[in-house]
């Protein structure tokens, strides 16, 4: 092995590290303006890679003018998407401020978040409350529906949930997903078991700190209502997770995978906080009746940095039922999507296992070497938007991340070691 | 093929029929004198087919004598044991008052009972509430804390599941244990996901009904804090779901596995009510620290209803989880054990899927014929309790179902049939 090699793999021992031995705990649920102090009046933070308004995509745009009209900053719409065209707003992505996002990904002050805290190293990340299925602004919606329930997360549902965890001490989210990868959750497109695991230990502690029965059984019902409720904790678990290992010298494994509806971005933690972008792919999947690929915005959102920790597409092996949610093939090939990005990343983690894999730890650790010299693309687990403003889902599917990223990245990546 | 094995397979199809066309449905939790007006003062239903005190196994007579006192019949264990030995208790089984109980299966009038009605037919079963791990009832515990739990069910979880279950309308068990064979669980030794999903059904309709949030936390967290809730649901609805197959003239189907810790028995439906019985087996499994075989008591409860209806030993292709658990070899083999117990099976339940078996459904309809022509005895995964009274759990393991059942019972149903 070379000494540049040496370098290299050490430089990943130490990122992979630093990745596997955080301790993430979901602690609180806060306002974004004390959350985020820094965060502007008329600040949007969205997912994925910097994007103006001109260039974001239509499911974006509809989510920009909706969350402007939730934050009184705008009357409707209409005038909200005017200000969007004269630059009235400050377009920022969710990875500059300690967010994500899934889909659309629309962060601002108004809103409650959800606060994950990595205790090996102190960081916290933040992600909104997940709205449920059907018409929601992360896959566009802006209606009159969509901005009430934002609403009520915000009055109702987002205090109750931040006084339970503060009474409970928090929730420890390792081992939660360690038992939901046994329970076939990918941690992505299917998060049932640990949505029903989350709510069993929220239960006791939302009734001791209720002050009335109506108001807990309507907090209780929406989460109860919400298979994918637990989806955007996971993500605030992964970039609480992956922070810490940003910045390494020489290290050439993926601290984030993002899309925004038009490109996608990923960093590496060798070259720190830059972004390489490649046009974002279509996914292939299944459509809702009455929609097809005709309809579908691309690929979409931060929630690809569950795959960055080695869940949604990474532990496809745990979750046979989700292969056919997404068009993926059969539910008892699954463990070929996990041993297939068991080649593109530097090892397993061992306290996220697969027991149908005679326990065989997730993928973790996303080596853009191994990337670019297998051409195994990291598999993505995605919900698909339709590509016009405030529609909404229309199916979910398999997506990969496209190999322009990887390329530039290498390059930028062999610059810093030296290597032109 | 002969007439004869025409008209067994007509009668087994409508037995099976039977079984995989019950709608069961959790329905209300209320007191065991009211479910059972029958059941007279100093009756005691246990687990199992008929037994006396004589023959009793030692947990088994531990809890005799624990729910004695929690029942006021007796002042202490002491007396409680000298009434039994005298004949002051009138024991029978479970099965013969639509009833079932998991291990020792204690059911008395002063407990309350889980009523599972069964759509289809208009018939109801019964189970006690499953009073979680450690020391308890069902594995032979009999102090005071056992017997304070029990009066706790009675007076406030059981009262609020009534109350809850009522408001609700009942909830559906078939579509929740078709999820929970996507989720790990086999309904048996892994009740993990159904638990799990059925607080998250419970929990609003708890909060809507509550009088009092202390209380309600209570409740909710003494659910939670229990993987094995679901356990005796899933045995109320076995027995729910098989009654109405018993007594079909020409069918040489299974419609009941029980045992009493001295001995099995099986009911076969075209031989009607009668026992067919054989020395219980020794499980083979994994005990927990400090325990081993020498400790362990041979195989006992009406558990193996679950198994009658192709779940536990018979799904476990749909929880490698639980292998591991149980002792019985490589998660990655878990579907070698369904795929046997398809060879002594007539069909699969197309409802109940294994999605990692490519949906394939749970074997269902146990042929005696065959479990006699394949030697392949049915696999049913169970508890462990200490033998001696008052103890305990002591591990989890598989036990095989006896051969002298089923042989027994051939001999029997052939007779019923005109075969010699």
């Amino acid at each position: 092995m070379t000494d540049i090699a040496k370098t290299i793999d050490a430089a990943n021992a130490e990122t992979v590290r630093r990745i596997m031995s955080a301790e993430p705990v979901l602690i609180d649920v806060i306002p974004a303006r004390d959350a985020l102090p820094n965060l502007g009046e008329r600040t949007i933070l969205h997912s994925g890679p910097p994007i103006g308004w001109d260039r974001m995509c239509g499911p974006m745009r509809g989510a920009v003018t909706g969350i402007a009209v939730f934050e009184g900053w705008a009357k409707d719409l209409v005038e909200a998407e005017a200000m969007a065209e004269r630059g009235a707003f400050t377009f920022e992505p969710n990875h500059h401020h300690d967010c994500v996002g899934p889909m659309t990904g629309m962060t601002t002050r108004g809103q409650m978040l959800l606060v994950v805290e990595n205790r090996s190293f102190g960081n916290r990340a933040y992600c909104a409350i997940n709205e449920g299925l059907g018409k929601v602004m992360r896959f566009g919606g802006n209606d009159a529906e969509v901005l009430d329930r934002i609403r009520w997360l915000t009055t109702s549902l987002g205090p109750a949930l931040g006084v339970a965890l503060r009474e409970m001490g928090g929730i420890p989210l390792k081992p939660l997903v360690a038992r939901g990868l046994g329970m076939g959750d990918e941690m992505h497109q299917r998060n049932l078991a640990c949505s029903s695991l989350l709510l069993r230990l929220l239960a006791p502690a939302l009734a001791r700190t209720a002050t009335d029965t109506a108001g807990l059984a309507k907090n209780l019902g929406f989460i109860a209502a919400n298979d994918q409720f637990f989806l955007n904790i996971a993500m605030a678990m992964g970039k609480a997770m992956t922070d810490p290992a940003r910045g390494i010298a020489g290290s050439s494994i993926v601290t984030a995978m993002c899309r925004n509806g038009t490109d996608f971005g990923i960093r590496v933690s060798g070259t720190g906080d830059r972004w390489f972008t490649a046009p974002v792919e279509m996914p292939k999947g299944l459509y809702f009746p009455g929609y097809s690929e005709a309809d579908a915005n691309p690929d979409m959102g931060d929630s690809a940095i569950v795959e960055t920790i080695g869940l949604g597409g990474f532990a496809m092996g745990a979750a046979p039922a989700v292969v056919g949610f997404i068009g993926a093939g059969n539910a008892s090939e699954a463990a070929v999507f996990t041993r297939a990005m068991g080649e593109i990343c530097v090892t397993e983690n061992p306290e996220w296992t697969i027991p149908a894999m005679d326990y065989r730890g997730v993928p973790t650790g996303i080596d853009i070497r191994l990337v670019v010299e297998t051409g195994l693309m990291p598999t993505i687990n995605t919900g698909i938007a339709h590509k016009k403003p405030g529609v909404g889902q229309v199916g979910a599917g398999v997506v990969r991340a496209p190999k322009g990223c990887f390329d530039k990245a290498l390059v930028a990546f062999g610059e810093t070691m030296g290597v032109g």
